[in-house]
């Protein structure tokens, strides 16, 4: 059986990106996605293995010593990383792998894992960002500047990435992006068992 | 605006390429189809500019001469072809264009044209591949181990391709080759403008 492939899906806050993702995993239960490890305590409403699992941070220091990271980060304190172990046990069983990180783990993952794909989402245009980051209104001209400088320094990466899908219609992102999935499956290097079997018969 | 791709589309008999051509050119209207120029007199139930442009062998050659068709062959005393002209005007317009061609044709085109994305059409086993070429029962044994035999030649040429799609279900095998086909638009290649025209409102 052919490996499966692992797939870097990154976008800005205001990109739909985990709307996206939520309903490319419904739609393709098949999928592994990969979950990330945090190192603070839980916070009310979250629950362990959901969208993040949580570990002391000994366990993350032990983790990051041991190589047992795919990529990590700090911030406010915390460390957060994706394990590298689920993802590669996925990847060997045959089962394509998606990785949501932003554009410094991409890079990273890419380094690790050249033959990853990967997948930046982007908001249609400038007005459209803003108006998406502007909330209900209720954010001061500042905030909302901050927000679009965030975004903006990630778009501004989004040549590192092998695809590309702008998020303007949610359906028809969604789409794309299992169109991205769907079509790897169907490179030379994923189908060879067949051209094989079946001249084998010959 | 961005160009369009080639994609060139092969697969022996019995793989169901003419079908599966058919309905994506119904699925997908904006996609250019190349028609064949063939040195040979109409036959009956023929139509000009449907499968085929008519022309004779003198001006068949005059197109050679010129270096007008991305790939052609001779069969039987007739020379087919590609004519180059109509496909190069359509990428250029940024439309997608698809060029049905044998495996020696496809190499061809390859060579002059090394962005063209391919595709190999493939029956899905060998079984079903001599079930279909064994028609309504009425051939002889020699006959149908004839037609394997040129099949099973195509077949083990399939990995000079980029992607295998194989026709089982006919409405997948479809959906197949427009997910390779919408893929390719969302490279990043194609998606530089929306990129650069977001970035440059900032």
């Amino acid at each position: 059986m052919s490996k499966g492939s692992l797939y870097i899906v990154s976008g800005p806050s205001g990109s739909g990106k985990d709307t996206i993702l939520k309903e490319v995993f419904k739609k393709c239960p098949e999928l592994f996605f990969s979950i990330s490890t945090i190192s603070r305590p839980m916070r009310p409403g979250e629950v362990e293995g959901e969208k993040y699992h949580f570990i002391s941070k000994d366990e993350f220091l032990k983790l990051i010593e041991d190589d047992m990271l795919l990529e990590y980060n700090q911030f406010c304190g915390n460390y957060y990383g994706s394990p590298k172990k689920p993802v590669l046990d996925a990847l060997e069983k045959g089962i394509d792998a998606v990785l949501e990180v932003d554009v410094n783990g991409a890079k990273k993952v890419r380094e690790a894992m050249p033959q990853a794909v990967s997948i930046f989402i982007m908001p249609p245009s400038y007005a459209e960002l803003r108006r998406r980051l502007s909330g209900r209104g209720t954010e001061t001209e500042e905030v909302i500047n901050a927000r679009m400088k965030t975004a903006l320094d990630e778009i501004a990466r989004a040549s590192e990435y092998d695809f590309i899908v702008v998020n303007d219609d949610l359906s028809e992102a969604v789409d794309d992006l299992i169109t991205v999935i769907r079509s790897q499956r169907l490179l030379l290097e994923r189908q060879k068992n067949i051209i094989n079997d079946l001249l084998k018969n010959a």
